[in-house]
């Protein structure tokens, strides 16, 4: 039995929107089939309450029942470890979605994301682009063989890696095409189609209570 | 039964040595009393046989019998799942640490690393400058009033993070003073010691080979 919540903000500005890591966790609850609902926190007032459940003032956060977990890539290794829609059960499985969804946290995403800060933040030079480029080319090597990044079938690392990489400026920065037909593959999925609209309608809905 | 090993560069300059992560893995393995071997791959030429297991060229990586994983983060909680040590049993603190492994990668390190490459790579300006604060920031606050990130013990979460805070770059910056007595206490521990030593006597008997 799980009473699933996901927390997001009652509104973001229209640039994130789409993007907020809400999404993450609506989408790996959709694929595997667990009810949840979507409760809110003030995006403009983050106060004591907020951060004593996620200490950096973001959003999401995942209760379940007693727990809480921040990071959404920890909620997505706790939703995992519910269903094996997201991550197999055997061995060999386990070890190949835990690898390839750090990876997406942890090689990609440590990089693409302060490169688009800084890309964003208008740095006169962006002196990450050399790493994201070598990064991005070992993706390309790695997607030229396979479909799948683990297990040869769609898990929760796929999940993760579509959504880093998925980022409008990071695409027009230059995906190669292997990467870029894995991740219009994973995003045409249901469930991240589905998860996609829901966070676009929250948000369009907190536009009208705002007046 | 386990077969573990933890791979490693044959050699590395004097720069990274006593933070190359393998580090992180024999750490892990001496906290938890995991028997494990270290094994290496050539610095200088990192061919096919490498990427194949690590495919962005990097290190560590682990096998454990048939399995191979990369990725320290990954490797860390693979070996969580052999010792309670390391991640305790119960689903309460399973979130806690899960959520304090992904936060160290993802919250803290996202923001690090790219901050100290471009320390390193004398970019004129360092546009992360105010975000890496933050973050610092928000961990003095976690770290003021408690003694470890997860269910009042040590684990696998206090390794990773303490690890991600220990860069010398990164406390001369300025870590505050809950942070610093953090990372002391840590890397005070009896198997951050051994790890910290058998890494720094692997690397000089590659000098020596060297000659």
């Amino acid at each position: 039995m799980s009473d699933i919540t996901v927390w997001t903000y009652d509104w973001v500005p229209a640039g994130p929107r789409g993007f907020v890591r809400d999404l993450r966790l609506r989408w790996a609850c959709e694929e595997a089939g667990l009810a949840y609902a979507v409760r809110t926190v003030p995006f403009d007032e983050r106060g004591p309450e907020h951060l004593a459940r996620q200490p950096f003032g973001q959003v999401p956060f995942l209760t379940d029942g007693e727990l809480t977990l921040f990071e959404s890539g920890a909620g997505l290794l706790h939703l995992a470890g519910k269903s094996d829609i997201l991550m197999p059960a055997d061995a060999l499985g386990v070890a190949q979605t835990l690898q390839w969804t750090i990876a997406a946290l942890n090689s990609i995403e440590m990089v693409s994301v302060p490169w688009w800060f800084l890309e964003v933040t208008g740095a006169p030079d962006n002196n990450l682009t050399g790493w994201l480029e070598s990064r991005l080319a070992h993706m390309e090597d790695v997607l030229k063989d396979r479909q799948w990044l683990a297990a040869d079938r769609f898990t929760v690392a796929d999940l993760l890696m579509a959504d880093v990489l998925r980022v409008e400026k990071l695409r027009a920065f230059g995906i190669r095409p292997a990467t870029e037909a894995y991740v219009a593959r994973i995003t045409a999925r249901p469930a991240f189609l589905k998860a996609h609209a829901d966070q676009m309608a929250h948000f369009a809905a907190a536009d009208r209570l705002r007046g």
